[in-house]
C-alpha cells in the first residue's frame, strides 16, 4: 500500500503507523478495532495530517463509516476506490472479494458494491491462513498453493470475472491466488486504487506537494517485533528508515 | 494447558486472563510481551490469588525471570516442568523443542535444559505457522502435515528421542506433530507437567482446595474476536461459561 502511494505521489512527505501491538486486526473484535483506529486518527490530527489514509481494509471495513462521522480531517479509506474500480471492470456483474474474518464478516464490500450497483452478485471468502503464510515468507510455496486453492475453490462455477484482493497483505500473494482462480480473472488492487483517488483529491484541493525536492516516509510503531525489519522490507522492497516507537493511551 | 490444571485440580477455583487483544505473543517483542505479563499479573494480586500459572510457553521464556524477581506471589511457569520431565526421560541426551519466534529467540529451554545437564544437546525450532493453523481447525489437514514436516526435518538425523511442545497450542496438533517425526519420538506437554508441580506446591504448603463442591473457572479476556467462542470450544472441549470483557492500562 504504502509503496503504491509513494510511487503515485513521490513528493509527499508520508506518515506510516504500524500498530505491531495490536495485529493482526483480522481476527480482532469490531469495538476493539474501532478503538484502535480512532486512537491512529487522533494521533495523525495531532501531526496536522492533511489526508489520512487508512491503510489496512479490516480497519476500512469495520471502523471506516463510523470514523467519517466523528472527523473532519479527509479521510480515505480501501474498500470503496477497489468497488469502484470493480463496478467499472467487471463485464459480468459477478464480484469476488478476498479478506480476514472481520473484513468478510462486517459485509461492507457486498454493502458498497451493491449499493453502486443492484446488478452485481458479490461472493466474499476470508482467507484468514494468507496473512501468516505471507509474514512468514511462504508465498510462493506449495503450502500456499494448497491453500489458495482450498479456499477460492468457493468461486467455481460462478462466472466472476473480477477478484478484490481485500487485504493490504494479498498483492505479495498475488501470484499465487491469480494462479488458484481462473486466468482470466482480473485481480483488484487496493493500493493502486486508493493512490488514484488520493492524487485526484490532492491536485482538486491545490495541496499536492510540488516541491522539487523528493519526499519521505516515517514510521511509528507500537512494538518493535524481533522480525519486523525483515518483514517491513519484504513489504516495501526496500529498507525501513525514521522508525520510531510510540504508544498509544 | 487450563483443561490439564482443571482435570488435576478439580477443586480449585481459577481464574483464566486472555490477553485477546494483543495475541499473538509469539510474534510481539520481549519489551511488550513483559510488559502485558507484568499488567497481568498485577490483575491477578488485586484478586488474591494464591499462585498464579504463566500459562503461555512465550510469556515464559521471556517474560517468567523478571516477573520471579518482581513479585512476591507464587509464580509458575511451563518452561521449566517440561526441562526437568524430558530430562528425566530422554535417553539419548538429545532434546528437540518447537515454539514461536519469539520462544525460540529466547533460548530459554536451551539455558534450562543445560543448566540442569550439561550433557544435553538441545535443538529449538520456530514453528509460526502452527499457531493460525491450529486456530482456523487445520490441525490435520494435509496442509498442516505439509508444514510440520516442513519445519521438523531439521530434527532429521539427530537422535532425538524427546520433543517438547513449546507453545499452548500445540498440544491440538499432536497427532500431526508426532507424525513428522520418528514415531519413537516422546511429546512432552506443558499443561501435564506443570499441574503435577502445582499439585505438589498446593499439597506441600496446605493450600489445596479440599472443599466437597467441584471448583469453578472465570475467563477475562481483553476482547472479544469474533471467534472467540469456537476457539475456547476447541481448546476447552467444552462451552466458556462467565466470560467478561476487561482492559487493563
Amino acid at each position: 500500500m504504502l509503496k503504491s502511494l509513494e510511487k503515485i505521489l513521490p513528493k509527499e512527505f508520508f506518515v506510516y503507523f504500524g500498530d505491531t501491538a495490536h495485529v493482526p486486526y483480522g481476527n480482532k473484535s469490531a469495538d476493539a478495532i474501532s478503538c484502535y483506529s480512532r486512537n491512529i486518527v487522533d494521533f495523525f490530527l495531532g501531526l496536522n495530517a492533511k489526508a489520512v489514509v487508512i491503510a489496512c481494509n479490516t480497519a476500512s471495513a469495520v471502523a471506516f463509516q463510523e470514523l467519517r462521522k466523528s472527523y473532519n480531517i479527509p479521510l480515505f479509506d480501501v474498500v470503496e476506490p477497489s468497488v469502484v474500480h470493480s463496478n467499472y471492470i467487471s463485464k459480468t456483474r459477478k464480484i469476488g472479494v478476498i479478506g480476514t474474518h472481520s473484513t468478510v464478516h462486517s459485509k461492507a464490500y457486498t454493502r458498497s458494491l451493491l449499493a453502486l450497483n443492484s446488478d452485481c452478485s458479490v461472493v466474499e471468502i476470508a482467507c484468514p491462513l494468507f496473512v501468516p503464510l505471507i509474514e512468514e515468507g511462504w508465498s510462493d510455496t506449495s503450502v500456499a498453493k494448497e491453500v489458495a486453492l482450498t479456499y477460492l475453490k468457493a468461486f467455481q462455477g460462478t462466472e466472476m470475472d473480477t477478484l478484490i484482493l481485500g487485504c493490504t497483505h494479498y498483492p505479495i500473494m498475488a501470484e499465487t491466488i491469480q494462479r488458484a482462480v481462473d486466468n482470466h480473472v482480473l485481480l483488484v488492487y487496493s493500493g493502486e486504487t486508493v493512490g488514484s483517488k488520493l492524487l485526484a483529491y490532492l491536485e482538486e484541493n491545490n495541496c499536492k506537494n510540488d516541491s522539487t525536492l523528493p519526499g519521505e516516509t516515517r514510521f511509528y510503531v507500537t512494538d518493535f517485533p524481533q522480525k519486523f525489519d525483515e518483514l517491513g522490507s519484504r513489504f516495501l522492497g526496500r529498507k525501513m528508515e525514521h522508525v520510531e516507537y510510540i504508544t498509544l493511551r
